[in-house]
């Protein structure tokens, strides 16, 4: 088969998730090919080899598949049988996202079947006017848009819409587009101005799958339906089953100046409003967002990126409220975080918003999966204080906190999620504006882009970050007009420096190194982002995180986990005088486990002294503790 | 109509909530009557003149009464107007409760006809064979204990049980007595040992029902099924609704080692168990409930007393996991957590179960009820990061957090369980045990008690406590046997000292402080418990308090409200070098407001300095916060 490089080019398609109307986008999967052995490389192939297809036996196994052949059966065997969540539907679309993103990146003939083969399943399943979903409207089930706050039918259609998007762009026009117009004119059909009905979803979603399908279709009402729901959204009328600010409902989009509420629908919210913004230039909502953004990164964010601390609601808690014990940080928030943060980018230029993208990757995506893909985390708590009990090892789990990676969830939305960004991660290396081309992430891999004016950036990009901070970019030359390559130099990457074609290194800062002129010969430019274990603090703020230090190293945070330690990890005090060391993939530290006297009542009149022998720590990467069996775990760690 | 005090006496009944039946009892009502116009004497009279009246208004207003109503009528016309969750009922129960013990203190006739308007009113919906419940068993409602774990039936009948132990123990045998004992045989025909019947109940309350029940009417086989209910526990067979910690019903009570799951329901299991091993001279169960409230006083518990630290599940959380901003601390739990280590109290007579008892009453349910007794706090958090929205001033909210206390709730169980405890509050004054005499609550008062061999302990206590640490203890010279009193003396209390009869003040350690040879001549005791503000700190592995100092004055906890302060109360630093004064019924701390330099990052390579100016800091009783409309507030601050 092609290449799907060849047939972006040939197309002017662009095989990426977001590709706003104005301004910036992000490279198609074709134009950056990450290399198969390196960090991200590893991840895409454990994707392709075991995650997408473990989400899809776990959905033919939970029921959730098994609904839409019982509904095409009809109403009689759905009503009977249907299992699952009233929003089960949405991971099959997430799947058929996954797997549409995946066939853009590697194609098989054994998923572009199953691709078919769940499509015709969904299309089956449509009704004449465009309602799709398994849940609602037929004799015995609650009737269609009867339950806009929890219903979530819209959101279902969201998912089908980005799936239907990721299909088109990767494949082309098929059934699945077919099925997404149709219940995309539906929904414009039933909520639009002056249908009478002024509802909008519960959980937002709907609102990004509408935008996205508009920029991928090019009809422009579905961006104008997107807009009509969030400006409805915000005053109080969805039914208060969780408080209104659970839903985002408490305050309109344009009024609110902090991310609230349930973490996954205020980052797919914030996503869409950003789209919106930007599609329909409007800069003053972008300005808004940009603050809710900054704002939420400032006081409700976790070291790692994770967002939404309260295991309640599964939502944002209040400025600094950043427990690490009972952290939720979910792994669909994480992804959604990235998906809002990455528009920012787009729009903005700005390399913070890819410092966070970079953050949320390393610490929260890759940590959800294990090693063989077969089981994940759904909440990233920065701490654990007692082991638990491990998740059944071949049964669906709560969503509850343990030390153990679970193979599938009572609501398994995570999995899929998980599947789709890794799948499309390609997208999120760069982006592209004129003659400008951005690396955002350091993957190995090629970089191949076709130019305005008939020109092209190429190059190869060589780096083993982020064990190392060494990036090397040979630049091969092309025809056209000089393009400039712009390098991300994160927040952290202090004494960064750059050399081009053997020159001196020159010192760069944190934010965009720009080498320009490029093309016309071939370049070889080297980065060092000075990689390499530091110490970090936290706003005192922060309770979990007072008094103690966190070690970093790159992109890269780091923990300790009991399997390593001969006592309890949350004894440890670090001698923060001497340096980090890297050692065998992990950092060793210098301090003591303190051994304090029993109490009785754990409130004495002095401060507690932490007498204690010394000892090295030995620290492993956040993203790989739980593999070891049942543990304890900090990131957090006391400092004299 | 005739004073308590001599009923008591007369008929050998103890008005107590908790009589063991062996050792150490406690105090009746009438034997100790706490001065009206004294801290605890307020809080009876504001319970007297509001807050009982508010809880009946209340259950009248939100159809919990009705429901009793409802069901005379009929099946049809309860199952259709049933309001409020399947517990509901025993909210009336515990009003009951409540209204009995005050009866016991202060007979009225207007709540005397209330008492058995109500009464008649639980009687009409009992049915023949002892079953009584609004909520099951009839047409249109689910059968009879078909949701043990959920269903509430059984913790419905122990509150109550409760009720018609207070009743019978401060009136005599009535109406709800007989309610009771055909309620407590239909238990017992129904789960007794061979009925075939092995169930239990999904929240403990029932075992300390039918412990009393046995107590006060002699019929032993009540506490025989206490007995097999809590032995049934702890195999994981109640309905996985959420998890089986969350029943306690993981481990067998005889396993477990600290209060975990449900904190409401791990302290009411708790307090059974340990009535149990009293009242069967288990020493093997008594030690492991001792071992229990330990370990969960050392690592699960508050410095206000406070239980429960998760708003998910209200649960225990894990060893030290207590966050002072999300902590809930329910009301009832903290009266639960009385309940248990009060019985611990009389059963070893340690003053260190009373110390906790103290704790929990001048800083949880000293804290719950507002000025005017017309509302109250549900969850007791250390800290409030905003102050959010009030609640409804007329309505029923949620159990959520916020800083404004509520008039009801949802679940409403919380405003009746502090109208009895405080109607009770005079049994918590002291013990008595043979000829000794214990004090382990200082409230001015009135002493009378009749001890073995016809003499008698008699004596004023006069006392400013806790705003100050004198105790003048004048007692009456009695005819009979010699008494000794015991006085608590608390762990805070460093420089305590005792007086007797003018004699040189002698220092007092924590625990007990003795004067014997009582009651032959007058004697004039003068208690001295060096009541003064003092820094408190905590071990390092509690995140919400670690690099903090609170401060306490006697047992009372204070806290910073924002009106107090010109500035973030999250950002006051306290200088610890310079001693807390009291003023002005508060204390005032030297320390500095932090101004840290806005970050769009909150985790910074570098310890965060806290430039600041100078202030004095001025703290409130953490038990009267939230009465100046919405504010923000913390325990714990950051000290220097």
């Amino acid at each position: 088969m092609t290449s799907l490089a060849d047939r972006v080019v040939a197309s002017g398609v662009v095989a990426a998730p977001v590709v706003p109307a104005r301004g910036a986008r992000a490279l198609a999967l074709g134009e950056y090919v990450i290399d198969p052995d390196g960090y991200w490389g590893r991840y895409q192939q454990l994707n392709a080899s075991a995650i997408i297809d473990h989400c899809d036996a776990w959905l033919e196994r939970d029921g959730t598949i098994d609904n839409f052949r019982l509904a095409a059966l009809g109403p009689q065997a759905i009503v009977a049988g249907r299992q699952g969540r009233e929003f089960a539907d949405s991971d099959v679309y997430k799947l058929l996202e996954a797997m549409s993103w995946e066939q853009g990146r590697v194609l098989t003939e054994r998923r572009e079947r199953r691709i078919r083969e769940l499509t015709a399943l969904v299309a089956q399943v449509q009704e004449a006017d465009g309602y799709l979903s398994t849940a609602y409207g037929r004799p015995g089930q609650a009737a269609r848009y009867s339950d806009l706050a929890m219903g979530h039918e819209l959101y279902c259609y969201g998912h089908l819409f980005q799936a239907a998007v990721a299909r088109l762009r990767c494949h082309g026009h098929d059934q699945l587009t077919e099925v997404a117009l149709k219940a995309a004119d539906h929904v414009c059909e039933r909520f639009g101005p002056g249908t009478g009905e002024d509802g909008y979803c519960g959980h937002p979603e709907i609102e990004l799958g509408l935008i996205e399908l508009a920029r991928a279709t090019g009809i422009g009402r579905y961006r104008d339906q997107a807009a009509v729901f969030l400006k409805r959204r915000g005053y109080r009328r969805l039914k208060p089953f969780f408080d209104s600010a659970y839903f985002q409902d408490e305050l309109p989009v344009r009024q609110a100046t902090v991310a609230r509420g349930h973490a996954v629908r205020a980052v797919y919210l914030a996503a869409a409003a950003t789209d919106l913004a930007v599609d329909t230039a409007d800069g003053e909502l972008l300005d808004i967002m940009v603050t809710q953004w900054r704002n939420t990164v400032a006081a409700r964010t976790y070291i790692t990126g994770g967002m939404g601390s309260r295991r309640e609601d599964e939502a944002f808690g209040e400025d600094y409220e950043l427990p690490a014990d009972v952290a939720y940080s979910e792994t669909c928030a994480g992804v959604g975080a990235i998906q809002w943060s990455w528009r920012l980018a787009l729009a903005t230029g700005e390399a913070a918003y890819t410092d966070l993208v970079e953050r949320i990757l390393y610490n929260v995506v890759a940590t959800s999966p294990s090693a063989d893909g077969h089981s994940f985390f759904y909440s990233n708590p920065l701490a654990l204080r007692s082991p638990g009990c491990p998740p059944k090892a071949d049964a669906i789990s709560t969503r509850a906190v343990s030390s153990l990676r679970a193979p599938w969830f009572e609501v398994s939305c995570c999995p899929p999620n998980v599947a789709r960004t890794l799948a499309s991660l390609g997208s999120y290396m760069g982006w592209v504006d004129g003659h400008t081309v951005a690396l955002t992430q350091y993957a190995g891999g090629r970089l191949d882009v076709q130019l305005p004016g008939g020109g092209a950036a190429q190059a190869v990009v060589s780096t083993a970050y982020p064990t190392s901070g060494q990036v090397v970019i040979d630049v091969a030359p092309t025809a056209g007009p000089a393009w400039t390559l712009k390098l991300r130099v994160p927040a952290w990457s202090t004494g960064a420096s750059l050399s081009v074609d053997g020159g001196p290194a020159q010192t760069v800062q944190p934010g965009w190194a720009e080498v320009p002129g490029l093309g016309a010969q071939p370049t070889a430019i080297k980065l060092d982002l000075a990689v390499q274990p530091r110490f970090t603090y936290a706003d005192p703020r922060i309770d979990s995180a007072r008094g103690c230090v966190a070690v970093e190293c790159g992109p890269v945070v780091y923990c300790l986990e009991s399997p390593d330690v001969d006592g309890d990890p949350f004894q440890v005090v670090v001698d923060t005088g001497v340096a980090p060391v890297p050692t065998h993939g992990g950092i060793t530290l210098h301090g003591l486990i303190a051994v304090p006297a029993g109490s009785d009542w754990p409130y004495p009149p002095a401060p507690v002294a932490s007498p204690g022998i010394g000892t090295e720590i030995h620290l492993i990467p956040y993203n790989t503790w739980g593999h070891r069996g049942p543990s304890t775990m900090t990131v957090w760690l006391r400092h004299d």
